[in-house]
């Protein structure tokens, strides 16, 4: 490639660019580690992108109607920082870019949501970024639907590489784009077809615009590293019926005269040498950080060329009525609606009267009944298990191309796509996402579900089918580890409800959570209303309670969660019927019940009595509440599962596995 | 469809095919549930499959030239169940065939491995069958290249539904079974159209055919009910020059006049009335799960097709030279070669002797070349981060097209058909795998990592970059929840050792496991070696062992895991600069030492000392060993992990979170 030629065709474009290239250089070089590689590859594309088409304003990073930048190859996030400095986010300053990657940067290893504005998504692990995006895309055409194309109609752009697009989550994402018609969503794929194990080849050959297009997709390309023709392929995608890859041809490292097109630049410093010899091709005679004034003059005045279309937005969203601007910008400032309480307090006022017995997943679709129609922005979903996981209510109907307002997503059996997608639709602002599957199969979207997490993205996971009470499904559908794996998940709420009241309380912490995901772990048996008295207050929001006093002198503490609370008052009325007063502390949510004071912990865990633990589940999380907390080992024993399940029926399960009010109540005796 | 015209048109493959068909139909009737939908759709192409084109032999599940079928739409289970009582499997008798989804049955709910001869891997879980599919694919490709075409020949034959393709899984599968060039994989696709939520257009208009040609796929169809048409497909895919999908077209719940081609036949019992009228439509004039004798003895005499074929096969296995012959069954019987205890006995003196500092993921790669030379059947591999694993040592070469001799798989950036293929390897037989991914990436693979542990594969996965310890690139790639989540995965061992001595003894354990997959948590930066003097016995065998005595009276233990360990013995001397007589314990695999004597685990952790944790991750999993084994809260405290970790230098991130000697020390003495 004749670089000397390209950087005389198009010398302002050539400067503009060079100046990411630079300092992606620079600041790896002063972290000592970091990506060089791609940003020195698709900078061009870059400059195309934010000087020609993407809708933004540098000063307004939250702008409800920009468009949305996602870098899912997000290892190269020295290009987005660089973009941020260059076009003037405040945030973003030198100073910044120079802190690259030490501690407390805004500018992470990887891009972390939160850290800087302009980061839309945190990204790094590979796929999520692309699968996100869709998310995002959904949200803008909910949004769109909703409050019309004056003041929601924007573009969701993202860069992805090789490695992106070969993560089987970028499948899904494909699949489900396709599908939906987003033509809201272009990804630029950086092709310069190099992995770290070498050339893409190494592993794979396949035809990556063939199989866009098998999804539906409309597929372009272009020379990565030609502004003329990237800015013909960008003008043409936006143009597209559905969701569009461009396959953008790039040199990783590109300039570098001994490591571009290899994979020693994809994650190492480039060195001094190296710096120098690329900074002459170049034709960059500047120090390290160094931006000569007029090229930072030229891209802050990219980033400050959407202001005027900001302005006229803005007045746009003033034409709306009152009503509907306060209630476009409660959604996109995430605020619950007022109604949810009253909801709530009036659905479990008439559900403890009422007392049905049903599955804590049906009662959740009950809760849905109730919570749908006050609070407008939820998009409900599931991965194919509709009929299943109980996620539908009959208010709303499916989100399709034709049926945009539609509030429910048939995303298909792509549970990994699902989460990653109900974080982009929370990050992109005016849906409130929630989203079901088998409990089970938490393992298969735990790349996005440790994401909500991270991001304190507060996605509900509606997680059916809880334990071995699934039944003749048998172990490959029995969750036993996965209560401790979501419980070991920093900022994750795992509620596990005994029953309809504990489930509307769990939905209203969920969704009234403003920066944790909630897991959701319901029964696909029927269980009885236990709490058959009315409270106004959400006992679930302290996480534990007593749910039946002893009677007489406190012997034994009883806890369970979910299904096994019902195991637990049998078990305490065996133990009271031989006079053995014994209390039972329901456990809906053992993050929050460690988030109370100590003094709460204690009035619902006092010392001196023997303390047994029932959950149809192994054992790891339960060590703190009966050995810890003042419990000592000799008074305490777990009643659960050891190891995996087995096929058969509920019932014979919790008999041969020993999970039963007969069993919990031997434990307490032989504890006494 | 005209019914009739097909049962008349080839009588005797309809009643084979219906025998089938009606066993499912009675099978999920008298279980009061199950999925009769797929069997009834797919019977006829797999009732041509068994009877014209699979190497079996039913008197002999176990032939190591079989194919392999694998039913990767596992929910269909009693398609494979009526198969393998049909053709004479032996364990598969009618009783079981009425004992469907019950307690203790050989035919659970989904197709387990280990509970019946005949089913090749457990599936159910959408996407694994052909992923797992994939790896014995490679295991029969490399088996051929070392023993040669006379006595490893065969074919992998799967199917899949609308769920299986749908899954990333796939993705990544298709992905390297396309570059692999696997023309000994067949996968049948049960294209019916229908998934839970409906039509599969209800979420999904991916043109399946071009997404696999795309990645190097043959491609045929056939109409799934017509057995000439079947046959000739299935005869072309047999040529094929790699791997094929053969799209046949189905009706799911073929055959119920009121229920075919839809989701209601999916997964529920047909009911009395809708059996009669489906038997009237088969012309099947029989009682539930009877089967005419001359149907049985049609199927019985293709179940016994095979013995001649397998008779010669066991000639020419006979007629290899005595070792080679040896050592084929050696491998095939999966046992672990002699030279292998002796191999790491020496590695460790060595190194015990040499005592590098190096990191643990270093210390693997070390221990790995002592190990392929002497255990042929090893196949490693990476997710495309070979050099950040250190999985490839240099006596082997890529497993390529034109290197089945090459026992490195570059698996590409799809961790998750990595681990699958791991399964499917071992499964096959013959071949030994271990893989590497970083450990925070586990997240990734975790759906076929689970069925390691349950299926009872001693995969080996090699996860390095196991702490915040790998720095700069941040809370995306640190993991600290993922300690807990294996350790919370029953049948798994979870090793971190703490140094070069401690990762040889944990490779001798993992690759010494007959049915306990393992995962090696590695670190990405340098530790000392701790155990300098040489030991013969394997003191990780019993998980955790005293590495550093106190000295004087013992006031403290602190128990630590890898990394870790060499903080835990910093602190160690400062408390005993301070007389303060402090026991050092090193627990590589809390699994290990769990399963020890409760003496054992006294004399290891014995009563009164103090003791303080200390590992870069979340408590969960340590609340048992500092509360619980006659641990009391007064006296115990952990040091690690309490949220996500963050982006900058390793030191300077153990230095924030306080995991540090210092640290250690001081809260030993606080509890003093």
């Amino acid at each position: 490639m004749d670089i000397a030629a390209l950087r005389d065709a198009n010398p302002e474009h050539w400067k503009l660019a060079t100046a990411i290239r630079t300092l992606a250089i620079d600041a790896v070089q002063a972290a000592n580690s970091g990506h060089p590689g791609m940003p020195m590859g698709m900078a061009d594309v870059a400059t195309v992108l934010y000087r020609n088409h993407l809708k933004f304003d540098a000063k307004a990073p939250n702008w409800a109607d920009r468009d949305r930048f996602v870098l899912s190859a997000g290892h190269g996030s020295m290009l987005l920082y660089a973009l941020l400095y260059l076009t003037g986010y405040e945030q973003a300053t030198l100073e910044e870019v120079k802190n690259f990657r030490q501690w407390g940067a805004r500018m992470a290893g990887h891009p972390e949501y939160g850290h800087l504005e302009g980061v839309e998504t945190t990204t790094g692990p590979l796929g999520q970024g692309i699968s996100t995006a869709v998310g995002m895309a959904i949200a803008e055409k909910s949004m769109k639907a909703r409050f019309g194309k004056s003041v929601v109609d924007h573009k969701i752009w993202v860069i992805a590489g090789d490695g992106c697009l070969m993560e089987g989550i970028s499948q899904e994402a494909i699949g489900l784009a396709g599908k939906q018609e987003l033509d809201n969503l272009i990804v630029l794929w950086d092709n310069n077809n190099i992995t770290i194990d070498g050339r893409v080849t190494v592993s794979d050959k396949t035809d990556q615009r063939a199989r866009f297009a098998a999804s539906g997709w409309e597929v372009l390309s272009c020379d990565g590293h030609d502004p003329a023709d990237i800015d013909r392929a960008l003008t043409e995608a936006k143009k597209a019926k559905g969701p569009v890859l461009v396959d953008c041809k790039t040199i990783i490292g590109f300039g570098s005269p001994n490591k571009a097109d290899s994979y020693s630049v994809h994650g190492a410093p480039l060195g001094a040498d190296e710096i120098a010899a690329t900074r002459e091709v170049y034709g960059w005679n500047y120090g390290p950080f160094e931006i000569p004034a007029d090229v930072k003059a030229d891209w802050e005045a990219i980033g400050a060329k959407g202001a005027a279309e900001h302005a006229e937005w803005a007045a746009r969203l003033d034409a709306l009525s009152a009503s509907k601007k306060a209630e476009f910008e409660r959604q996109m400032s995430r605020g619950v609606p007022k109604k949810l309480a009253s909801a709530i307090r009036a659905f479990k006022k008439a559900n403890s009267e009422a007392a049905p017995k049903v599955a804590t997943r049906k009662a959740s679709e009950m809760v849905l009944g109730a919570i749908n129609p006050v609070v407008p922005e939820t998009i409900g979903g599931s991965a194919d298990l509709t009929g299943s996981n109980l996620t539908k209510t009959s208010d709303i109907s499916d989100f399709m191309p034709d049926n945009r307002k539609g509030r429910y997503m048939r995303y298909g059996i792509r549970e990994h796509a699902m989460a990653a997608a109900m974080n982009g639709m929370y990050l992109h602002g005016g849906v409130r996402p929630y989203g079901g599957t088998f409990f089970c199969f938490t393992d298969y979207a735990r790349g996005a579900m440790r994401l909500s997490s991270l991001m304190g993205v507060p996605a509900v996971y509606v997680m059916t089918h809880d334990s071995i009470g699934l039944g003749e499904d048998g172990p490959t559908h029995q969750p036993v580890e996965h209560l401790a794996i979501c419980r070991a998940t920093p900022n994750t709420w795992t509620f596990r409800p005994a029953d309809v009241i504990e489930t509307a309380e769990a939905w209203e912490l969920a969704l009234s959570s403003e920066s944790t995901p909630s897991v959701l772990a319901l029964s696909r048996q029927n269980l009885p209303t236990l709490r058959t008295t009315h409270s106004q207050k959400n006992l679930s929001a302290q996480g534990a309670y007593v749910i039946a006093e002893a009677e007489g002198k406190r012997q034994a503490i009883i806890m369970a969660t979910g299904s096994e609370v019902e195991i637990a008052l049998k078990a305490r009325d065996i133990l009271q019927g031989e006079a053995i007063g014994t209390r039972v502390v329901s456990m809906p949510c053992m993050e929050l019940f460690a988030a109370q004071p100590e003094a709460y912990r204690r009035k619902i865990l006092p010392p001196g009595a023997v303390r047994v633990a029932v959950e149809a589940a192994i054992r790891q999380p339960w060590d703190r509440w009966l050995l810890g907390e003042r419990g000592t080992e000799k008074k305490a024993a777990f009643v659960g599962m050891e190891g995996f399940g087995a096929s058969a029926p509920a019932d014979r399960l919790y008999s041969e596995f020993g999970i039963t009010a007969e069993a919990v109540a031997e434990k307490v005796k032989a504890l006494l």
